[in-house]
């Protein structure tokens, strides 16, 4: 490539998070970087874009760093729209995403903030990669992943992604010396057993918090759950093509005609 | 069924959206019906879930049907969760949303809140569908669609729905002797092409609407979008693993253990 890569940088945790400086600090090795993300942290907001608000943007300086940042009020799906429509003179080569604080793998890619605006940004066609951290604490230590951001990014920018597909990468919380390498996966099949905690207001008024345990119900070792449960690196593709073709047929054989 | 099924109804546009009475009225016709929808629109919410805020859960009284009702401050995904996890005594049979006031076909349902609620019912292991009729008009005429509603329900009741799988269905906007019937189909390939709207506030700062035009990329007559642009009523089977199986071995041949 004869000019630097232009790498669009988001996230869901909100500008000032430890794992969007973190991603940035990796970028800034391989490529022009701009940094277009939420002004507040985001977490659970699935794939939500605003569409009944308004959105405000405003560029920021946070710290002494080569690249461009801005904040907004959207949504991290909104982050990357502005940033295609609004901000950047050309398409991206790459956009990342995270890094998230706390992880993404199995059925928490649903509820992904940090995973919509890469699955946002491989809808608009733009190469992207979500990453996040297995461990919730703000202050969790990114730098043994560093070298391998930095791998999957280029090996993304140099090989590019088949249509259709962004990746979906997560760090085991280990330490340094622990990580096994990458393992390829699938996601794992598994659910949110919730329980709501029922509190009341100073006026007497119920309200819950939701609460939950993770369950993972896919006993196999092929998928991102049993990576990260290894000490692996798990990096799934996913696709935003939803249809279920395997059903079709079936469908096919019910009278749906009233 | 010895007794009458369970059944639970929710939707993004709020509990007073005509299209959710709609929905309430056939589904009356066939099982015991309780309503968990939120108390003020949620469209474009994705597959959000409140965890950083408290949820309001309120029991209601909109007309003098035979359901039950409560609406609540959370999103499409929390009423599922709220419902089967606070007030339901045992898993619903059955839970359909909607019907959502404008087009969850092709790359919208990504961003449909109507959609969100049916898969998260679906990871709960409850057969579910979405209901959405492509007219975004608040008075849109759903009775020419009931016979339709009832007969996809009663057959999901009937037959079950495979594992992992919930419905995405879409009315055209046809008048009554118009609708050509139903059509089982894949989701078409398709973006929103962005466009902000920039304005002023009073106070002199700029903020921004999001604005789009539908851009469907797929010639194919098998998709969603194709079966609504003449008149078939469409139904997607849909599923919540992401992983693009087909793009594991690829992956495999990348050098990533940096």
């Amino acid at each position: 490539m004869a000019e630097k890569p232009l790498i669009l940088v988001t996230n869901d945790d909100g500008i000032t998070a430890p794992g969007l400086r973190a991603l940035i600090k990796v970028m800034n090795t391989i490529g022009d970087v701009v940094v277009v993300a939420p002004d507040s942290p985001q977490s659970g907001m699935g794939h939500a874009i605003t569409i009944n608000d308004t959105i405000y943007l405003r560029k920021e300086s946070i710290d002494n760093g080569p690249q461009t940042e801005y904040s907004t009020s959207g949504t991290p799906s909104d982050c990357v729209k502005l940033a295609k429509h609004e901000i950047l003179d050309r398409i991206p080569d790459l956009c990342v995403s995270g890094i998230n604080h706390g992880s993404n793998a199995a059925i928490n890619v649903i509820y992904s903030g940090t995973m919509s605006a890469a699955i946002e940004a491989g809808i608009e066609g733009i190469p992207a990669i979500g990453f996040s951290l297995c461990d919730y604490n703000w202050e969790a230590d990114f730098e043994p992943f560093e070298n391998y951001i930095k791998t999957i990014a280029e090996n993304v920018l140099k090989n590019g992604l088949p249509k259709g597909i962004v990746l979906n990468v997560n760090f085991p919380k280990v330490e340094n010396t622990g990580i096994k390498g990458v393992k390829i996966c699938r996601q794992a099949k598994s659910y949110w057993n919730e329980s709501f905690d029922r509190r009341q207001n100073p006026q007497g008024k119920d309200y819950y918090w939701l609460t939950g345990k993770f369950v993972n119900l896919d006993s196999g070792n092929d998928t991102d759950q049993w990576a990260l449960e290894h000490n692996y690196i798990s990096v799934v593709p996913i696709q935003f093509d939803f249809t279920a073709h395997h059903c079709i047929e079936l469908l096919n054989s019910w009278k749906l005609n009233a």
